[in-house]
């Protein structure tokens, strides 16, 4: 076969597999031949590249399903080293790719930024890590129908087994207690401690006038929690309208927790909200 | 005509088609060489292969239109023997191929799992085919709309001809009644069969904390009141808001039901919702 | 150039076109060629190409921004034989073609169904081209967001500009009124005919329980109509549940009407509407 | 290699490039080979090709986000001379391209509109850039959740940091005052004089019975505020029905207003919704 013909055939590959990447916003190329050339990657302290992968997929993932705009991100906990986490550099979670992913030491700061900007509320995953050993992922989201939740009296409850993760209810976060007239954001270590404070040994936090924190024992079910948690705030507001709403008790939401954010239960949607995506770089 | 010239045909037609087929989420390649070479196949007592494949548009349909996400099931009665049925392997619905349908005995066991994870609620199925003699077909959803009614005191009941089939309303099912604190879910024949007596003879019954389930004397019938249980779920709670509701009384509920729930009715949406999946595997 | 390269070319044009039509659902084949090759089409009393391929548009469009879904319908009345008027057959809007475009008498039957199924509620449309002589084109739809006002004492009005021609607001056609208890549908032509006298000299029509109906001057004013009445509902609603709504007095709705439901305001968006439907056969 | 070689490979590029256009509505064919080829580009008078080329994103942007339907228009000031601004022809912004951009005068009246409708209601922007020097860009939209607040008494305050730029709460322009009963639109620069003034040196205001505008001093801030107006619409609609809202209070809305209105951070969500896009023509 002629040199000619091979690049034919290689181009309508081309041409087959490319379109199927036009679904999802397109991300910038990125540097990820540096990464794959990079000479540590063998290094047995770097994190599992399929840790690395899942995060990517999670950040496309909160996107695809509405609980995150141009803002938000997630991070997961360094598996070789407990000390550290990762987090995507200053982007959009839709145009995440692997290059992108940074690592953070306990106190929020780069390891090596390798000059890009990072995340101004880093500081929100440093401190829920410090506090809580069980967490191995966080996502902080403006989830929409969570918003309202926030700034009203009205406790987020767990409406049907699929958001029993929310047990009692989900506490808020004031800032205003404590820190007063702020920008509203958690900008350092202080904030990040009673923002911890307040998520307590629960699964989701919401924060006043700005969003709220979901932390999960892995990036699946944490990306479970704080996709379930959005559909819990729109039902229940809805819910809300019609009358008095009987709520999961919490022993109901005990068992059905224990099944519905078990391992086996959140892979189906995992695989499914993976196949929205299609191949990431 | 050259080997290489038929090639680059072959492969030009591929570049036209496949694009297609990346609207829908990628279905993972399944066995279905497997079955399609399945020696037991021409077996007169096999289902009829135009039930399996409306069973998997069924799937595909009910995501498309957002009455199931990852979670939820839809069945139907095997055609050559009713102490069977037809249901997918534990996947989500977006994602089941013709190679994901296994057959059940009446009491929800699978005849030949083939290695594979069976949903923890096919009892809900079981119990209503033993149930219902007249039931052909099942959905079993978390169908969002669906789940306020369920949770409040409000009844569902039918807003316009086009959810007629609702009748004088839609009965809720509490689990707590008889099984007192559990973890939501119907998990094995005795809480079926608790469930299929909360549905009576009706077409859709609510479950508490968790969602509903409609059923139908087709695949057909059943996807069509599946979708429009959530329609009507919408409207009414969007209608109440506006004031009291004027609803159909069950004499024009009856008569409306008999042209809107019709066979000839229900194919022309069918058509429609197939097309929007595409050609399936 | 061969045979071969010019085979290669086509193929490849077509590979360039065909995924732009894979974005709306896939209309079936249908005998489009038979029609083209009519020769009865260059029959002056025939009405005008551009008014069936309207049409068409008009069905997609309505589809596609949610006004039908598989029910619903648009008609529009010959330009060559005004007791005459122009129907898809019994299909959803979104899957229309020019070929499945049939031809109605005054009294609603199809002058040649070329044993194709019609529209049970084409009485709609022919008790209103009788009724009002100014009306040339007709949608009726079960627009989600006119429902609950259909049922509801709430009466839809214009809540901005864009909607002025509500006028004073739109009457409800009360089936029960004459009637008494049916199946809800418009099937013959004396009920048509109370529903023409319930629009009076209006716009637009609620029927409680079922859905409505708009008219206008041409198929672009009824599309536009149909299309910013249900924006205008939905508007409503929202804005009911903040406080009382400071309406568009009727002073202010005639004027704005002149401008914005003028022919050359209605074309803007018909282009818009147009560019997402692509081409149509 | 043959021309023929040559040409095929041309041929199969096309292929792959030209579905990720289908994804946007189709922008019709215009003369952009004419401006491109326009001697009086290089002149230095003319305004900057990058700021045309936001416009024309903005454009786009506006329309993908949900913000303006086929109405509603976005303007920039001239960076050559501050008495003239950049807006679009009478079209759709989802098919504007960057032939369609014409400049006006501080009048409201186009320099050379070759022979192009205008939109009607461009006094809106003239206005305001000659009350406002520190505007350079200016979006006038009927964003839908929006209305509501128009029309009823409550006021579009900040409910969390991401909308801290309409601080204390957004004005309301009653056309009536002063105008009596009009057609609602601002036709003139009269009446556009008068929306400045409700304006005053705020971020937004809202026109009763109308839409509303959002101005910035780029054209990235005034299509982040014009979005995130519309998102804070959504938002405390629905918080309102939970209960009453604990509101950013002015001091915190300052404080997070630098942060989440600044140049750095408006560019994270611009390079999102611009990849949404793709290329422009």
């Amino acid at each position: 076969m002629s040199k000619f013909k091979l690049a034919m055939i290689v181009a309508l590959c081309a041409a087959v597999v490319v379109p199927a990447f036009t679904r999802t916003p397109q991300a910038p190329a990125s540097s990820s031949a540096a990464s794959a050339s990079d000479p540590k990657l063998p290094d047995p302290k770097l994190p599992d590249p399929k840790l690395v992968e899942d995060l990517v997929y999670a950040n496309r993932i909160l996107s695809d399903q509405g609980v995150v705009d141009a803002f938000g991100h997630v991070s997961a906990r360094d598996d070789k080293d407990p000390n550290r986490f990762l987090l995507a550099r200053s982007v959009a979670p839709a145009l995440v790719t692997k290059a992108d992913i940074l690592e953070f030491d306990r106190n929020g700061e780069p390891i090596d930024a390798r000059g890009r900007a990072v995340y101004l509320e880093r500081f929100i995953h440093a401190a829920i890590y410090r506090a809580r050993p069980d967490v191995k992922a966080i996502v902080h989201s403006h989830s929409p129908a969570v918003i309202p939740f926030g700034v009203t009296g009205t406790i987020l409850r767990p409406i049907y087994h699929m958001s029993a993760f929310l047990g009692a209810g989900a506490p808020v976060f004031e800032i205003r207690n404590g820190a007063g007239m702020t920008n509203m954001m958690i900008t350092d270590n202080k904030l990040g401690d009673a923002l911890a404070k307040s998520l307590g040994d629960g699964t989701v936090v919401l924060m006043r006038g700005h969003g709220s924190v979901a932390v999960g024992d892995s990036i699946l079910q944490v990306v479970h929690r704080a996709i379930y948690t959005e559909v819990n705030a729109r039902l229940q507001a809805e819910a809300a309208r019609l009358g008095p709403i009987n709520f999961l008790t919490p022993e109901e939401a005990a068992k059905a927790d224990a099944q519905t954010d078990s391992k086996a239960s959140i892979s189906r949607p995992w695989e499914l909200w993976k196949s929205r995506i299609g191949k990431i770089e």
